[in-house]
């Protein structure tokens, strides 16, 4: 349309077609497709080679993408599942997410003598597990009914929840002014508030005005529902001095029991797979492949030792009694990190509260256990089939 | 997100959430719900109350929405069906096209005398008609199997590609200075070379690499190549001189065959519910009420009448063998307009090329046309089924 900045649409029409080609190049090779939709940013980005410099424009569609992004994980996140979910998985992501943030804040903080609210960014990037890649290893094995995938995608499931609760807890106190104890207890009782409230009563308010919506004339009113209260939710997290996506992310949580029914999941997918490159295109766009000097790269490896110890151990530990080896799975299985981390490193970036190089760190850390994780996944699993292991025992609490 | 300037959010939030609550409200009275949403910007727009003031970001984001509607017009409208089109339904296209553009160029520019370019806007703005509420006033009576609506379900088809050629001509021939004939018939070749190709031979091609996209690693492959290629031809479009609409309705022309086998529509149409009200609602708001002066409101009457007149006189003669009857009916079902000559005016008002005025008369056309068409049809189809007249024939060429 004339009126539209030229530059826009074929902007995005770059950005799309190069972040999904190099999604593609990575799939091909057996590697997530985000990282390589990540790469497409870094080599076409204004760091590299240039080419493409996101304009404010696709900076705002980037981040609505990162909203949908969160939206669709709540969407996966039964409330349902969540309190069910065993006492083995709750300890589990308890564990998983107490020792990352400890390990990443204090190796920051104590060794590389960084300011704390710089440590506690990096500490709440390491918390959050990505389940996809781990749930993908796991069915390619068709070990998915084993106790082992069910702790871990128990786990999961718990995890986004405390990783959003501590996302606000550190994007609001980061914002104040010094550590102010009152605000820090405030943000900490509306997070846990919040989550206590999505989790437990919205989803019977959806129950209860679900007959109306399902009567209301306008089509495909539940998707409209949900997108509002998408989008009402973001404004009201960021309102309350959260971050927008976690009211995406609780919103989803609302909608997560009726989404099969409504067949929202595959619809916001859609929207997803529209808006989702572009932000993972500019978050490549924004690392400077320059901040990795020597020392920022040995910094980088020890903060993706870290993360995949803390992991090992956080979540191997309450599984020890069930054996080494569904320990060690169960922790190997909630190593890789994804969008949440990288978001978390992008507000911490937007917020000036990480340097560059931090944030390059952040990024290396998430693709490093992305990538580690799955051959070492699927080389405990083969080891254990090979001896003729049962895998397909039911959980038992 | 921090990032995002707080009140983007909160504008889509306010302009998604109003629009569906007028569309809701027009809806539940039996009225088109894209008027409700259009009805939202111009009450809470600039205009009239001044509470939401879309920026520049939301007016991009609505001209995306602009992209995503015409690329399921596309999707919709089958090359096969319009290369199966009858002879009956191809007639009423064309005179359905020539009349509504001679009829309002020449009101325009010899009663009123405005120039030459602004007439062509109003004359391109009455042509296309939105065959939607004409659909659905025939489903709700059960009459889809008749052979006047298999006439109207076909014409539309045909109407499509032609208001889009017509467009492409107007927007280019506009955008010059003084009428350039060699410009124009350059336009029009290419207008009409695209259209072909993309009715012809884009859909073979579709059909050629299907096998390589279904073997793609990407997951949603063919979700991911359709969206490419809309905004891909949305900026080649805008590169030949073109809107980029037009690059994006021929876009799904081309995908509109393996549209039911890949599942393209319903997600599609998810990404549509999402953007769209952003463009309704922008639309609205751009209209300020105030440029009705009674002089004004006259023209809109009279423009109104001659777009009524002109697709009942212009379709109905070529089916005025079957009867009157059917030829009142067929041009009846043909006159509402809808998305295609609320951008067109869009356009006209971005390049300057209609006045504040025109754009009013237009969105009024555009209104009354789909507002009367339904009951008059409504009316015209219950008497003959009244009468006992048999309305299941099958088609016959």
């Amino acid at each position: 349309m004339p009126h539209i900045p030229d530059p826009l649409l074929l902007q995005l029409f770059a950005i799309f077609v190069w972040a999904k080609v190099f999604a593609e190049g990575f799939e091909r090779v057996g590697l997530p497709a985000v990282l390589g939709e990540i790469l497409a940013g870094v080599v076409l980005g204004p760091y590299v080679t240039h080419l493409i410099e996101p304009s404010p424009t696709v900076l705002s569609i980037a981040e609505i993408g990162a909203i949908f992004l969160l939206f669709t994980v709540g969407l996966e996140t039964s409330p349902k599942e969540l309190i069910r979910v065993g006492r083995v998985s709750l300890l589990v992501a308890l564990a998983g997410i107490v020792a990352p943030f400890v390990f990443g804040f204090a190796y920051i903080r104590y060794v590389h003598g960084h300011p704390a609210h710089e440590a506690t960014f990096v500490g709440a990037a390491m918390v959050a597990t990505s389940v996809g890649v781990t749930a993908r290893v796991m069915g390619d094995l068709r070990v998915l009914g084993s106790r082992v995938a069910k702790i871990i995608l128990g786990a999961a499931v718990f995890d986004d929840v405390l990783g959003m609760i501590l996302l606000a807890v550190v994007a609001g106190l980061a914002s104040a002014t010094g550590i102010a104890w009152v605000q820090l207890i405030v943000l900490a009782a509306e997070a846990v508030g919040f989550a206590v409230f999505m989790i437990f009563f919205a989803p019977k308010l959806v129950h209860r005005i679900r007959p109306g919506v399902e009567r209301m004339s306008t089509r495909n009113a539940p998707l409209i529902l949900a997108l509002a209260i998408c989008l009402g939710l973001s404004v009201a997290a960021e309102r309350i001095g959260m971050a927008a996506i976690i009211g995406a992310f609780f919103a989803g949580l609302a909608f997560a029991e009726y989404s099969p029914e409504w067949n929202l999941q595959p619809r916001v997918n859609a929207i997803n797979e529209f808006l989702a490159p572009f932000f993972f295109f500019t978050m490549g766009s924004r690392l400077d492949l320059g901040v990795f000097t020597p020392g920022i790269l040995v910094a980088s490896v020890i903060i993706t030792v870290l993360a995949i110890a803390a992991k090992v151990i956080g979540c191997g530990l309450p599984v020890l009694k069930e054996g080494w080896s569904s320990a060690l799975k169960v922790g190997v299985g909630m190593t890789p990190r994804g969008e949440v981390a990288l978001i978390v490193a992008l507000i911490g970036l937007q917020m000036d509260m990480i340097s560059q190089a931090v944030y390059g760190i952040v990024i290396f850390m998430t693709a490093a256990t992305t990538l580690l994780a799955p051959p070492v996944l699927r080389y405990l699993f083969r080891r254990d089939l090979a001896k003729g292991e049962v895998l397909e025992e039911a959980v038992s609490e």
